[in-house]
């Protein structure tokens, strides 16, 4: 039974993928770049994206599909500062955002207009490594409320982020966290993330990311 | 095909609750009361832990199972603070535990001489919920530094605990965090959770916690 399992995950793993490559077709030939936000719950993708939405929001268009199990409590915040559409994505029950849900979030999307796609995924380090969403990187956010060792022990996801985001570093005086210790589980697992330190309730402290996000949207470099 | 799938899942499941219920007849027959601890990645379920068997480990034999996606990082934390055997589950990819691991781990535990069995899941907030693994209840942390509504957006694992540990209380002054909205999403969840508060870096920050397990571990109320 166990291999009819994997036989039949495997499939499904297969359409997937090429729905994925549809995805990915569709805002290339859009000319979208695109970011899929994973990480633990909790380590602030929300309140990064509603601090993006409300300081680059006059800068440029920014799109959202945003993953949630039950709610769409996220897609309810992100609605509240920006005039575009949010799209909301509720995943009943399941624990990651896939490529077909991707696809029909995009038909409700002016991806003409677009300057920039955010697919913010459900909360978890674990599934959403195994499913791609067609997107152009994956970013990881890494809160330093969290444990150093974060990337060795889920190792998938770190691995398959072209970016790390380090979130809540307001509370390193608070926290046990050693940054040293967390690069070094970084490179350990993916000698070549990016990395990016923000804090998205000080006042500069999302320069990095805002940085970042502007070299990649739509456009080019401001 | 989307039915196939559901039907391999399901016997897959049923499977895992006939393993769930020889752990439960096992643990009940040796008087070995058990948690299942459940939450985010680095709500401080392995600090919890640490702290927990260094300050009752004179008083209680404590064993733990501890599961971790690719690494034995939290049980080499957790030996080095008993001289007890320390279960570690290498999930290999997998985003929680099952029943036939612990099945397999208690091989190895000596149930006669156990007051209190901890089982550490996998950090994940959506797929623990779906699988019963034979243990008395589930505990599920929350720390102050995730966002007050995680009981709303992930229901079904709040649902099935009996208690929330609120962590890392010694940062409530640094974060946004409203408690009592927070305690309101488990009440609207779950009106039956028993609510404990800990901090684990605080001096007293585990009299809750310890009081709740000296309640509940083998040869009741100290």
């Amino acid at each position: 039974m166990a291999v009819r399992t994997i036989d039949v995950r495997e499939r499904v793993m297969a359409r997937n993928n090429d729905l994925a490559n549809e995805v990915r077709q569709r805002l290339h030939a859009a000319g979208v770049p695109s970011l899929n936000l994973v990480s633990s719950p909790g380590a602030g993708k929300t309140t990064l994206l509603e601090r993006t939405l409300a300081d680059l929001g006059q800068r440029l268009v920014i799109s959202v599909i945003t993953g949630d199990v039950q709610t769409q409590n996220d897609a309810d915040r992100l609605a509240g500062h920006t005039d575009r559409l949010v799209q909301a994505v509720i995943t009943h029950g399941a624990c990651h955002l896939d490529a077909r849900q991707i696809l029909t979030a995009l038909d409700a999307i002016d991806l003409a207009a677009t300057d920039l796609l955010f697919i913010e995924n459900v909360g978890n380090l674990v599934c959403p490594a195994n499913w791609d969403l067609g997107e152009q990187a994956k970013v990881v956010l890494f809160s330093v409320t969290e444990g150093e060792d974060k990337p060795v022990k889920y190792p998938k996801l770190f691995e398959e982020a072209s970016t790390v985001v380090f979130t809540k570093l307001d509370l390193l005086p608070h926290v046990p966290f050693r940054m040293e210790r967390a690069l070094a589980c970084c490179r350990q697992v993916n000698p070549d993330l990016e990395v990016l330190s923000t804090s998205a309730l000080a006042v500069d402290g999302l320069t990095q990311w805002y940085d970042f996000l502007l070299a990649r949207a739509r456009g080019g470099p401001f």
